[in-house]
């Protein structure tokens, strides 16, 4: 085995945690925090549970909640400003994915300067980061212990994805609670996203026993407790078992990276801002198929851990099973099936395929890409 | 799910890794560090080649090698004196669970100031400790990644357990190699420590799903690598599993802590001083039979992580094949099956009996214990 690196924050898990990101900020050294979050989480309340644990911990803030979906340079840009306009010495995100992502690349610019772009790509950032507490809100990303942030550049309309050791918070809070807020269809398509984390950390050629219990874990929860949780805002035990899944996948993934699907979401995402999930729950299947001579062992362990009965099968029947346990999930659910349902059309491809060709998460798919196979797999899939 | 927590280092894991200590502890901010090891691995050569990288990264260097085997305070003392002498200002750890502890326990004082028996217990250090790199040189304690410090009180002639999140490395170093230079015997002992982490931390009153994926993946490794490992000093497949075992089986028990066979050995090797693995491998299974009825599902999901075919059988079937499958493993790999064997006796029995009850791993034995019971199961196994 290579020498292989592993390295996660602090995490505190459970209902009620989120009281403690003032304290959790103070323990790191804060002395007046920028908040950052959404108006989507300022509204559900859980925003006012963590300025009310500031205040509890006596810990000082600002706050910058103009966060928007498939966040942007100028987002990053902005929160900076006022980090340090207010004189700011520690992030707290609090939110879903773009939030924590926002969070990050103020964290960057804070200490390093410049623009974001210059830190697209691995390990181009140099000084330390300010302390950063992540409060998760959402069962997707996993931005809330993971090295990445994928910040749209509005100039080049592409999702630029930024992995670095030091974008790993100091300290993730994951509150399942906070799950219950979320409509059925948010549920879903971040429930997928989960699932792609774990699929692609799984076979990535980055893997490695640390990060194969993680994924492997994560994919046991969202096989069992993900169609649960679609089904009712208020079912404790799905959302706990998600906001696991989340974590775990999100530990498996920012230590394996991704693959071809979140290569492709990222370049369809930045392009024309569709949710992240949505376009990974139709890629899904699509990336398996091509994947599965890659990996056919690892494909049919995937659907043993699904509860597909796989005795008797070959490990190419087993790897089939888990991309139809797959289709099916997300039939359930009501994700999207096909690039075409959300506005993908035949023009647009080239430009998608050759974008995501440049991804880093290309990188550790665990099957070669070609322009003329990444072509056919967008066109399958429209 | 109550509020749980989870902390972990940095990890650094694989062939040569060693070779990067000095470069890590630079890092992390250190001018001049403090290394901590013994005699033993100074005389295996992997003390040299920690040192070399230092010199590679341009890191001044003192060295403290006076650790010995169940370590004692004065050691603590004596190397916490070269450190401020010295004017060091960072501590590189280098071998088995011994040298760490120490080196963890120097850190303690270091900046806490005191004697060590001040910090036993859970919780009881207050500031924040120098910057610290642990390289692993033996399958073993998990030092390199726990939250413990276990260290030898001379006048009380007990072993202190020291909980605290603080003692958490920053760096951990596992370079499977130097497992290549152990005796036999050590190999086996140390690699019935490991399980005896795995399967402590599993039916642990604190595991959660973030240890219990630790603690499986451990226990399988060592169902699978254990003997191999004992068998042949270079398999490297084999060194390569202990390694990730022991490493995984230090994340489980850090975080979900342990119960009664650590509680007892820590009485009997502080007292006897003899070989920590030694005694737990004899108290393992005895301490299994007691606990089984607090957990018995737990129990007969190991027998199917040892490989068992546990289907038709009951969970209390399924974990008395745990039991066994423990039983002809130690068997297997020549370790000492009774107290009787390393020197206990009857007269020994009520003082170990009332250390054990006081030891701070007691609290997570999954089965309440009397002074009655823990007599009766040290009569057992006399």
């Amino acid at each position: 085995m290579p020498i292989t690196k592993f390295v996660m924050p602090e995490v505190i898990f459970g209902k009620d945690s989120l009281e403690q990101a003032g304290e959790a900020c103070v323990r790191i050294g804060a002395k007046k925090a920028l908040i950052v979050s959404d108006s989507g989480v300022a509204g559900s309340g859980w925003l006012e549970k963590v300025i009310q644990s500031c205040r509890e911990a006596q810990l000082s803030f600002s706050a910058f909640i103009d966060v928007t979906t498939n966040p942007k340079d100028s987002e990053v840009e902005a929160g900076c400003r006022t980090f340090i306009d207010q004189e700011c010495d520690a992030i707290i995100g609090v939110g879903g994915g773009s939030a924590l992502d926002v969070a990050k690349g103020i964290a960057i610019l804070a200490t390093n300067g410049g623009r974001i772009r210059d830190y697209e790509g691995v390990d181009k950032i140099h000084s330390p980061l300010p302390p950063m507490v992540m409060v998760m809100t959402t069962a997707g990303s996993g931005s809330e212990v993971s090295q990445f942030s994928v910040i749209v550049d509005s100039e080049r309309e592409k999702k630029m994805t930024i992995i670095s050791k030091t974008l790993v918070p100091d300290i993730a809070i994951i509150d399942p609670q906070t799950l219950m807020t979320k409509e059925a269809d948010l549920t879903a398509m971040t429930g997928m996203d989960v699932l792609t984390h774990a699929i692609e950390a799984y076979v990535s050629i980055a893997a490695t026993p640390l990060t194969d219990v993680q994924a492997k874990n994560a994919l046991t929860l969202v096989s069992r407790y993900l169609r649960p949780s679609v089904a009712s805002r208020t079912n404790q035990e799905a959302k706990e078992a998600m906001a696991m899944a989340s974590l775990q996948a999100g530990l498996a993934f920012s230590n394996a990276i991704l693959g071809a699907a979140h290569a492709i979401s990222h370049a369809i995402g930045g392009k024309h801002l569709l949710p992240h999930g949505e376009i990974n729950a139709i890629l899904l299947p699509y990336v398996m198929e091509y994947n599965l001579i890659a990996a056919p062992r690892r494909f049919a362990e995937m659907a043993e851990l699904m509860g597909v009965d796989t005795r008797g099968r070959t490990q190419r029947e087993g790897g089939n099973a888990a991309i139809q346990f797959v289709r099916e999930l997300s039939a359930d659910i009501g994700t999207p099936r096909r690039l075409g349902d959300v506005g993908i059309t035949r023009e647009m491809i080239r430009w998608i395929a050759s974008t995501a060709l440049e991804d880093a998460c290309m990188i550790t798919n665990p099957r070669d890409m070609s322009m003329a196979q990444i072509t056919q797999l967008l066109e399958n899939s429209l």
